[in-house]
């Protein structure tokens, strides 16, 4: 996401840690604690400016949010959405999807979000994108067994990729669809991107995949 | 297909024993001899007027193609486009694809290509769609270990439900395009069906997935 950079943005991170967790390893195997409440957990992961999670938490106040995000000028964004919205049950993280592991036991996530994913088109750059096998080691770490990915983007090659990735792990396939917002699918939360590329007529693909019984 | 009932076709059909192939079970582990070579056997299940398999086997005179087609009034068609263009490497089979396991052997069918199958967009008729688990079971039958199936259609609907049984039945996606004359794959062949429709404007989806490794 290209925004600004905000020399101020670090300060205003820090000025809510009720809502940008600091120092989030500390909370390892603690999440429930930081909800106080035992509901599951959803992460997006590369959140953007947050309005997702935050429309998903306020629809769905038995599931707590927490929404990723690498860069310090995107995530004050969502930061500022979650103040006007004050909800419980959405926490964000200024993180890099590489430390998720380190952040969250086994079980502890009990789905996974992507949303618009960067696609590194280049094929250099595969080790990149969020669905590369690499990253789908680390979301495997921190869901449950039959834990679940929810994937929507607009960008066909990055969806044509994934798919093929999650084939390659042995992730099965229990939703498609390539039309969404012709599908009949209920409960769509847009994201910002979703309504900017929906409104310039891109489709948007959706797919939700599980892995597999550990044996 | 629709086409008007043709009283003439059985008569027209029994008269091409080389082309349209009588009493095919009694090739059953025999189609080497019948195409006095051992080049690899590509089948296409609902052939139509046959027009992919005879171009096919004009680009690649080492593979031998089988169109398997039920209808009469539909195969006539693709035969006289054969006698036309009298190629050595195609046969065709007035066969139901539920026939398949009675007429090749374990291997004796390298590749299957699916193209355009009949959608029957029902959920009650998803026993009839030409990728529902029963066929896979019947492609696994006579295919090699790691057989592939190729598959196109405009359908958007039946190319979801399609990768969606792929994946449960633990088939490999190796391939995938969601616009495939934007694509740039080489080589593609245009079926009858796949011209009418993309001239309509409608895009092509393709995919390869493979049988995994018995074990
Ligand atoms: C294209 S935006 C999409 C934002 C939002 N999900 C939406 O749909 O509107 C992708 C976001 O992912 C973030 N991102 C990319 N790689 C990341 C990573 N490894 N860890 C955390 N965030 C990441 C980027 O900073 C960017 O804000
Ligand atoms: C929609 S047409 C497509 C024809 C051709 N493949 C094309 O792309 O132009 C589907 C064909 O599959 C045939 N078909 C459907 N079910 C079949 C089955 N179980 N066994 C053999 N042929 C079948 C139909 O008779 C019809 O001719």
């Amino acid at each position: 996401m290209r925004t600004r950079n905000k020399p101020w943005a670090k300060d205003r991170i820090e000025s809510h840690p009720h809502y940008i967790v600091h120092e989030p390893e500390s909370k390892k195997g603690l999440w429930a604690k930081e909800f106080n409440n035992t509901n599951p957990i959803h992460i997006e992961v590369g959140t953007g400016k947050g309005r997702f999670v935050i429309e998903m938490a306020r629809a769905n106040p038995d599931v707590n949010y927490i929404g990723v995000e690498l860069s310090e000028s995107v995530i004050v964004m969502a930061l500022e959405r979650l103040i006007e919205a004050d909800l419980p049950n959405v926490k964000l993280l200024n993180i890099n999807a590489n430390d998720l592991t380190t952040i969250f036991d086994k079980g502890e996530v009990a789905r996974v979000y992507l949303n618009f994913s960067d696609p590194w088109p280049k094929n250099r750059h595969e080790k990149r994108r969020l669905t590369f096998s690499s990253f789908l080691d680390l979301y495997k770490t921190v869901l449950p067994e039959e834990g679940e990915i929810h994937f929507k983007t607009d960008n066909q090659g990055l969806f044509e990729y994934s798919l093929q990735s999650f084939s390659a792990y042995g992730l099965l396939l229990t939703y498609l669809s390539l039309d969404l917002h012709k599908s009949g699918f209920e409960g769509n939360i847009m994201t910002e991107y979703e309504e900017k590329f929906s409104k310039k007529g891109q489709r948007i693909y959706r797919c939700e995949v599980r892995y597999p019984k550990e044996s």
